[in-house]
């Protein structure tokens, strides 16, 4: 499983990439790196192009040995032992952050975990998503992406959607503000039904189908004419982005506090943000749509 | 000693907020706000100006009952039983950021606390400091602003300039970039020897002498001429500012976890920011000069 899933990690980085190179002016700076405790990646990131602001596509394969607050961390493994501490990690993380205000940032990202021997029930899980981020609420937009995602969930008996949409609300959601980061999408962690293979098969189909629930989207709305409270909007919108990513997200607290590959784990961020103190949208604007929704979540699909 | 540490603190307010409307073209915007479990404030922020891309000074003065979590959190009161929950807050917390990349951004925040009778020993204790964060290392700047401050400590038998210097150091310290948000100043907590009068007394001097030991250089700098690659440089430090506060400051963290009045507590980041992936200085440029210096702080007074 362990050379599947590295497999696919790095074939689904290829065709990504070469995706968005189509589509965009400027290429990918590619990173090889290795990380001393054992292991490494490929961070591939495009910066100020004519599309995207900024664009991060990573893999990692990792291994080692956890501290016990680590393992505790990691999340898994609830049947494990505290000498289970051997691990191996590998995934693809994608986020990406487009000029045009009216075009939505998106977040994905599959992972596969070892703790222990891999091979007793609870020494081996999947986690993963995909989660869209508009600046503007375009509701095609919104009904498309979630469709696209139950679409793949419905193809795989592993899969519940409605829970995944569910935990993906939850999961991305700033306590803080009372509002969601975007419009949601699937969270699923510690999935280990059925067998390896059967999780496997639905987390590939989920990677591979990453392409055909963005680019739609993306062709529909790169080109958008726009003006500079649109503009500010957005950058306002990614200020909200860079909270959640550095006071809540557990995979970025987590891997600050660990010594992870600082550039891999912060190329989530936006290229620009911008704090206003007290903003305040306008009553029945589009703003104000937009924040609704991210206040009151609803179904999509 | 409440209603002393309110006057001071309100005056001050004041007398900062005048001296930089002086010094500014955009009036302060107030926003006179109350907690549903008791106590308020007075929030003064200035956004655009010529002179500040964003400026904020404010007070509060809050009181309650604590969960013994956020007693905890709280700090101070080492002798305290975990029934001494009930608390008393009132402080002053700036921040400024100038437009001009010359021109150093500052941070100072005075406070006193109670918990329990406030009377009986580790029950009352004050706590602050002032740091400054260049972008561009002026060292006349970072002298005169660490001397201004040890000659107010140097006043004062409870202070200790050397301790309160490397306190500042440590505390306002980026771990995973191995590096200081900036070039330091002075911290200090659970400041609680000899009597309430004779802390109240440093306490007061380093907030009254605020202005002296930061506008000397701002008239210096923000005027500088400077170039893209000096506002980049700016932007990318303001980076590093936001993530200092959304992932190690105590009291931001404190604040958005405990139902704090979000938008006095995140008023502390600056307008705007900026992430470049694996960005890099130059050798032997201006801008690894600050680095050299953030990482390897060195005495200035």
């Amino acid at each position: 499983m362990r050379q599947q899933m590295i497999d696919m990690v790095y074939r689904v980085q290829d065709e990504i990439c070469d995706a968005l190179m189509e589509i965009d002016t400027v290429d990918f700076r590619e990173d090889i790196w290795e990380r001393d405790e054992g292991g490494g990646g490929r961070s591939r990131v495009l910066s100020g192009g004519q599309v995207f602001e900024k664009a991060g596509v990573n893999v990692s394969v990792v291994h080692g040995t956890l501290e016990p607050e680590a393992a505790r961390a990691m999340g898994g493994g609830h049947s494990l032992s505290d000498n289970d501490l051997d691990f191996f990690a590998t995934g693809i993380s994608l986020v990406l952050h487009p000029q045009n205000p009216m075009a939505p940032s998106v977040h994905a990202n599959y992972r596969y975990f070892e703790r222990g021997d891999g091979v007793k029930d609870g020494s081996w899980w999947f986690g993963g998503g995909a989660d869209l981020t508009p600046s503007y609420l375009f509701k095609e937009d919104a009904r498309f992406f979630h469709t696209t995602l139950k679409a793949v969930c419905d193809r795989h008996e592993v899969a519940d959607y409605p829970k995944f949409k569910q935990w993906c609300d939850e999961y991305f959601h700033i306590p803080h503000r009372k509002e969601g980061r975007g419009i949601g999408g699937i969270f699923f962690d510690d999935l280990h039904s059925f067998d390896k293979q059967t999780c496997f098969n639905f987390v590939e189909d989920c990677a591979s189908s990453f392409l055909s629930s963005y680019i739609p989207i993306l062709d529909r709305r790169k080109d958008t004419p726009f003006n500079d409270r649109n503009k500010l909007w957005q950058q306002v919108r990614r200020g909200r982005y860079v909270e959640f990513n550095l006071v809540y997200d557990r995979g970025t607290t987590f891997g600050l506090r660990t010594n992870g590959r600082i550039e891999s784990i912060l190329m989530s961020l936006p290229l620009t943000a911008r704090w206003e103190y007290c903003h305040e949208v306008e009553p029945d604007s589009e703003e104000e749509q937009l924040l609704d929704i991210l206040m009151n979540p609803i179904d999509w699909a």
